[in-house]
């Protein structure tokens, strides 16, 4: 039998976690570790210490933070205190394989039951290169996407179309082309309205993209129009093909209920750009001692393939604070690999109450135009019409990014100027 | 233009909540209804009263319960008191279509992000016939798994591959030759072990069902070996088919992470139960405030097409509290249809920590033994070795279910009473 590679020598993956814990830290971690690789609580036969050597998770950091006196989640063993730590558990990739439904499986799988815990989040994960290359990543990211929109510089100006549900295709189409004959770049369904008996993507499609063709043999520009395709993988597929076949540039799922395995599988089969929607995401990080930090799982969605995905925004009607935002957006234009051989960017999406208020704060938290700002009411309620609401979203991130004032630069944009008297400022940010 | 039926005649379907809101419960329910409808904070240009009475979200139901001074969850507007309530809200049917992934956008999506919540936990929820027969359902269930592993009666005594990972093929399908000789009725793979490079299924598959089919050959009894197939769907695919075509009967897959999706698709390719494992549960149910109930959350995972479905067990090591269990593995048994024309129930799966001392509370709450009840240690821990642990286990039902306690009968089975010596009493149940 040759020599096996030692198991020092092999790549291995690793997750971070902020625990709670009755027990001392470490020994917290090592319970973590066992879970995750033997998994019982017997000694077994069959579990040499060379397996184990192998194959068995490491723990490589574990640093305590404060301590308090009641369990932040029920059915934890009992303690006198609860003790936060920071703990990093690796191993090796041979366990896994490049699959992203197996990684959820060893990164999370049972450490979120077990009795030791009181606390348990994922905030972060490392890959090895070879792991990275294996998954098809965003096929468009940031440059494909800009240039199927046609949009070379600044954000790509998006709005959603409502009532979220109810409309016919017919009054889809309408709306759509009020929404780009004022210039809009970006439109997308509302992820309640996928493929409805009032709705049929059959007719949607042809319906809205007859306006987009119809506008773009006119003007040269195409806007992106996201049509929400959410379904099983074979529905999916179909509806990827319509809207290709219709000359539509995007697609969109509801990354949460499709699944890792269909939205990789979505990607493989997928010549359009992957509009991910992150529904339900709240389940994950309304706890701040209980789920997943978005910084890690946007890597799992991107390696997945999303080329675009939501991250809520400043002062949003939303329950996630700010600093969560901007740390997800820039999580998500953080390129993967140290030294990328391609582009493997999501655009981050803005959405949820957002108007020409919040664009200096996230320009100045991000460095970046490259995102999808959507507005519904911050650019369908601007006094002068749609046009005009179009016209005073790109003026305010024309501004920014040349470091002006939105004050100053609506001396000469009179759109700015109305839109700032017209919305009042956001909640928060 | 034909008339449309009236809002009132069309099939709805519902979903009920647990909230906590600073606001007033019947308001936090219509900010709900709105969000998860029209979904913006103006009054839209499209959206008529026709459209809206047709397609709104309903209020149907608010009960106030105890208030506390604090919120359960971060991010929510600030009150004087923080109600909780329990909700139910309904939609027409005609809103999402015969579509899991769709429903969970509507039943959950964005109100997991609601600032007017302190609290979200979606509890139960009511289909209308139509679309339960519009989905798959478990294939096999109840009766068809019986059939195919061979057991008329009682519960398929099951374990798990045990260490999780590092086993070879040749040295998986050893213990699988140990444990099938020892007279098990069902053995699945752990979750940690799927297609990794040390055991790809290419292999593992032949080598256990050579086993298993050299020892139905000579016994004329097949014991149910569940494969974990986890992957993308195509990969799934595939993993499916080599079982089949190996004799296997049973597949396993992680269904939060291969998504609602995927398990829809798999179900309609498959030939063999899918065996529905839940690992990363704990991220929706360890926060009493967040998450979903099993209740509600088993019946997404029985239409996309699960047989089996993991509840843990009584006294486990984990942090789920057992009237969960008994609540998660009742759901489980309940038709889904009032009159139902096909068996739709999945088999509850006890694991974790299971020995004969949970038996006689188990069926006390169920009054059922159908299900699988898998036991790792309390199998292999047996002092007299893995077939005494099987026979162990098995009377211990068999005692149960006839009414006679297990001291009682252990004095005609003397694996039994070596067992109730051996194995400690659990940490609760």
């Amino acid at each position: 039998m040759a020599s096996q590679p030692s198991s020092v020598d092999m790549p291995r993956i690793s997750a971070s976690y902020r625990i709670e814990t009755p027990l001392d830290p470490e020994r917290a971690a090592l319970a973590m570790a066992g879970e995750q690789s033997s998994g019982t609580f017997l000694k077994l036969a069959g579990e040499t210490d060379a397996l184990r050597e192998r194959h068995a998770a490491r723990v490589e950091a574990v640093s305590s933070l404060m301590a308090c006196d009641t369990p932040s989640l029920p059915g934890c063993l009992s303690g006198d205190t609860y003790q936060q730590a920071d703990v990093t558990l690796s191993w090796p990739l041979e366990n896994i394989g490049a699959s992203l439904s197996n990684l959820m499986a060893t990164i999370l799988g049972n450490l979120t039951e077990l009795r030791e815990l009181s606390g348990f989040r994922l905030t972060d994960i490392a890959l090895p290169d070879t792991f990275i290359k294996a998954m098809p990543g965003p096929q468009f990211s940031v440059s494909g996407t800009r240039q199927l929109a046609g949009v070379d510089r600044g954000p790509l100006v998006g709005t959603i179309i409502k009532p979220s549900v109810g409309l016919s295709p017919e009054e889809t189409a309408a709306l759509v082309k009020q929404l780009v004959e004022a210039g809009i770049d970006f439109i997308k369904d509302d992820e309640l309205i996928a493929d409805p008996p009032y709705s049929p993507l059959a007719e949607r499609v042809p319906a809205v993209m007859r306006v987009i063709e119809d506008h773009a043999q006119r003007t040269g520009r195409k806007p992106m129009y996201a049509f929400n395709i959410t379904g099983d993988l074979d529905e999916m597929r179909q509806r990827h093909d319509l809207v290709r076949d219709h000359g539509g540039t995007c697609v969109m799922a509801s990354v949460n209920w499709i699944g890792m395995g269909s939205l990789t599988a979505l990607r493989r089969h997928a010549q359009l750009p992957i509009h991910g929607h992150r529904n339900g995401w709240g389940l994950f990080y309304r706890h701040p001692q209980l789920g997943i930090d978005y910084r890690a799982y946007q890597t799992l969605l991107r390696l997945a393939g999303a080329d675009h995905l939501h991250v809520n925004g400043l002062g949003s009607k939303f329950a996630e604070a700010d600093a969560s935002v901007i740390d997800s957006a820039r999580a998500c234009l953080t390129p993967l690999l140290e030294a990328p051989d391609r582009d493997d960017c999501a655009m981050p999406v803005f959405s949820s109450a957002q108007t020409i208020h919040q664009v200096p704060a996230t320009f100045a938290a991000l460095k970046s135009t490259d995102l999808i700002y959507t507005c519904g009411g911050g650019i369908m309620g601007h006094p002068d019409g749609v046009a005009s609401g179009c016209r005073g979203i790109r003026a305010a991130w024309d501004a920014t990014s040349r470091g002006i004032s939105l004050e100053e630069y609506a001396k000469q944009e009179p759109d700015l100027a109305v839109a700032l008297r017209a919305f009042s400022r956001p909640f928060s940010g």
